[in-house]
């Protein structure tokens, strides 16, 4: 027998309220058994999302929410400006282009952040851009998208919605949807909301719903306006994943226990103590600025295949962490904080790394980024 | 407390097998762990359809499956052929219409059934019809179409593919993919299979797949050829949905126990005695002709309202049954004998029906339609 770890950026492991919860007996999703269920859903989203707008909930994985945010605001030919800073900002652009959308792609070298005024001169540049599309945190990466800054920049533009991937940033970060003016934001369940894939959340302002009105793309699955007027009825348009939302409802009881603040702050600490003991075993971070609370992605050292890191981590110690995507396989790997994770997560990646290091042959002083990481997270 | 007892037309019961291995702690989708659990399911499911071809596996309602059903085969203007005997019927109609498709609509009564020569005659008169599109087993009526009859018309015509929604049939109707010649077949989770809503299956013939090389929708979220690609290798396209590929195997572990021919003839057994008790309780079918194995669609005695037949099983009995749909809306209710399901669901259903009648002052001899369904559940 080999225990096993979860320390993977999605699916994050589910906590045994929310497994329990989703255990008990099936619910019909048409019955008065349902309502209160899906009213209580609704309104912890719109608490997590800091908004008084809907929060659409769709039984699909995150992925089926951005494609919702494409094909129910826009309609073939309109111009997108996509921040590329990764494979999640690569996902924008596909989706875009599958649905006939004109893209300029602002192309983000990877482990860096897109720089606001860029946004700003871009919009200036070409007042028919309809949405600007960014992931909050780019899971790929590790980086965080300074999403407020963003926010305040498209806000001054009428003609342009704000689209923003939070799939791996909700409950990591503090995103405020109202206040800061963001249009569109779509999360995902098996991240932060602590909960199997399945979900997918979408918060949307009124002033993307006037997009809507105009939007000619083809839609029936993901049709947002259709969800919206079930939602007012405390339904879904289709048959309404149940367990599922069950499920949400349990783990957001226990964030709403816990509080905003203090989830984002133990998501902070816990990437913070992540990175401060990466470095300390002399690692260098892979991600150059404004780290995401969500996943740490670190490069392997020189001569170290970081796909090995991760092989070795599953294999010998049975922790399931990330490797790299896109450009960056082979070259680094990623170690999550996301969603059920307290201190002694982080340790348990951290010394994993130490002893998987020291096994091939790297030359690694156990215990001296754990000591780090202790120190970081004393109580 | 009052015991609940759901009897739907989905969501149906979940067995406690499946209940217990989808509250086992989640794994991650794209690790080792996970490759044997998707192969054993695509491979149960390509047993449970009765087909070599791949059986996708989406992340959606089954909804989900038959708008991939449309936006992967077929492009703008092409001409639909679409069978509405009901609810789903009309659901054809909407997605076909909503990707601009080119709709013929066979409406056929109510309670009744396709005729096959009607089809041919249709076809023949436009070989322009790429698709014809059905259900096997139309939910909102009760009724199942032959599908056997309809998929030896479709074949002789080379340029239209035979699209039957089977997610209220499969398990309870024979459906034989490959030696009929169905195109593409449609499941879903909250059926037959008893699983919670969230997966939708779909079977492709190779016939089929050569009508995806030349559709023009947009696809991005249901991209069956790359979901193809990906299950080759034991993966979905984006993030699975791992717990319900988990309780899936449970499910077809039940299933193939049972042997597909068994779990026909017990859907047919019960659906027998249900239709036999309830006629004897001097009520109408709904169902004209050819009643489905899955669902009893039941007429409300005159000056009955069927809503309130369905209102009182669950209110008085913890009944969740089901009322009518669209236009049959307070002249039926329906009651279920599908998934995991058995003798004494019938029996509870008809107790209860006839206690909520007799409770409505409608004259009932109390036990008359139990009897005949003990009669004929006899084991």
């Amino acid at each position: 027998m080999i225990k096993r770890y979860l320390l993977a950026p999605g699916p994050t492991p589910v906590p045994p309220e929310a497994l329990l919860a989703m255990a008990m007996p099936i619910i019909h999703h048409r019955s008065p058994d349902f309502l209160p269920v899906l009213d209580s859903a609704k309104k912890g989203l719109q608490w997590l999302c800091q908004t008084k707008n809907d929060v659409l909930i769709i039984c699909s994985t995150g992925t089926g929410g951005m494609v919702g945010a494409v094909n129910n605001f826009f309609s073939a030919g309109d111009k997108a400006l996509v921040i590329n800073a990764g494979n999640f900002g690569e996902r924008w652009t596909k989706i875009c282009k599958a649905y006939n959308l004109s893209v300029e792609e602002m192309k983000i070298e990877w482990g860096f952040t897109v720089k606001p005024e860029d946004v700003e001169k871009a919009l200036r540049r070409d007042p028919s851009i309809k949405g600007v599309f960014v992931q909050a945190s780019e899971t790929s990466t590790g980086v965080y998208h300074d999403i407020k800054a963003l926010a305040s920049v498209v806000k001054k533009f009428d003609n342009t919605v704000f689209v923003v991937d939070a799939i791996s940033a909700l409950v990591a970060h503090d995103l405020r949807m109202d206040e800061w003016g963001i249009d569109i934001l779509i999360g995902g369940s098996q991240k932060g909301l602590m909960l199997p894939p399945g979900l997918a959340f979408v918060g949307i302002s009124e002033k993307a719903w006037a997009f809507a009105e105009k939007s000619t793309l083809p839609k029936f699955y993901f049709n947002f306006r259709k969800e919206r007027e079930s939602l007012a009825k405390n339904q879904t348009n289709f048959t309404s994943p149940v367990t599922l939302i069950i499920g949400l409802n349990e783990s957001l009881k226990i964030l709403q226990k816990e509080g905003l603040e203090n989830a984002f702050r133990r998501h902070e600490r816990l990437a913070h103590a992540t990175r401060e003991a990466v470095k300390a075993l002399g690692l260098e971070m892979f991600t150059r600025e404004s780290p995401s609370n969500a996943v740490t992605a670190i490069t392997a050292p020189a001569g170290v295949d970081g796909q090995e890191i991760y092989k070795n981590l599953r294999v010998k110690y049975g922790i399931t962490a990330a490797g790299g995507q896109g450009q960056a396989k082979g070259k680094i790997f990623r170690i999550a904080h996301l969603g059920y994770a307290g201190t002694f997560d982080v340790i348990t990646a951290i010394a994993g790394v130490e002893m998987v290091l020291k096994g091939m042959g790297h030359p690694v002083k156990l215990g001296t980024g754990v000591a780090v990481a202790q120190e970081l997270l004393l109580a």
